[in-house]
């Protein structure tokens, strides 16, 4: 592959030089959920990297054919092996950088039944005064937590994106 | 590339069978506005295919390194030669049938003066009696317009989703 400005386009892309196709890069999608049984909040201790050891939200990328809330009930499943209900939309982040748009949703916890999946190393649901804050992976973490608890028991809301300033970069 | 199950996977991935790259493939993000001038909404009729002659919004696939308020500013330029203001998002609609993840803002047309770049025929401003309905060129753009007519003036509104049972496809 070649990078190079296909005819009638305006910026470079992976192109093959024998048959001409065109593989375009676009960012990825990442969906996961703020899900809480009576207060407290799921959190999963990452298994892998980036940021091994780290506390983070089930979340992970889009797969093809499957909507963002199927995502994030996959998610949930995978590395914490949880049951949830998707409630609504609570951020979209953007990460810029590393060309990420983030979808964190409300979700209800359906059974207190949590263990670790394979890409986690914990699991562990926590009161807000109990939340590992300095272990923290990512900062769209901090973010999610701090907006999810500002909306409170809100059922209409304006659906929240990077706090003023912050790309997520760090 | 041949597609195979990568060791630590669970899905069928494009890998290269010499060096082992695996190229993901990953629902892609389109960005796009209901931008609104004294009342009127924004149109373009579509050059390109698919649904070339049919209007649509300004939208189109996020790049990379763009957040979606500035590919969606970006696409109103490209398209109409439109400037516009990013307010708050209005809708994500799944198209899980072709991967996308479609993110719709409330946006403010700037300036009056629009012109069909070179993905559009004609563009225009439209009060809602005078949207071309019958030629509309997609389901999203339907019930973004309809969303967008919803919410009004409205500033704080439940950020809308796909109707209930439908995905897009027709």
């Amino acid at each position: 592959m070649v990078r190079k400005i296909p005819e009638g386009d305006n910026r470079l892309r992976l192109v093959c030089p024998d048959c001409g196709y065109i593989a375009y890069e676009n960012p990825k999608v990442v969906v996961g959920s703020v899900a809480t049984l009576g207060g407290k909040i799921l959190l999963c201790k990452r298994e892998i990297g980036p940021r091994r050891g780290y506390w983070t939200l089930p979340a992970g990328f889009l797969e093809l054919d499957e909507t963002t809330q199927d995502g994030a009930i996959r998610e949930a499943l995978e590395e914490a092996s949880a049951r949830i209900e998707i409630l609504t939309l609570l951020a979209v982040y953007n990460i810029r950088r590393i060309s990420q748009v983030q979808l964190i949703y409300r979700a209800k916890l359906l059974a207190p039944d949590i263990a670790p999946g394979p890409e986690s190393q914990e699991v562990g649901l926590f009161a807000w005064d109990d939340i590992p804050w300095p272990d923290i992976a990512f900062p769209s973490v901090h973010w999610a937590l701090n907006h999810h608890r500002e909306i409170g028991d809100e059922t209409v809301f304006t659906l929240r994106t990077n706090p003023p300033g912050e790309t997520g970069d760090y």
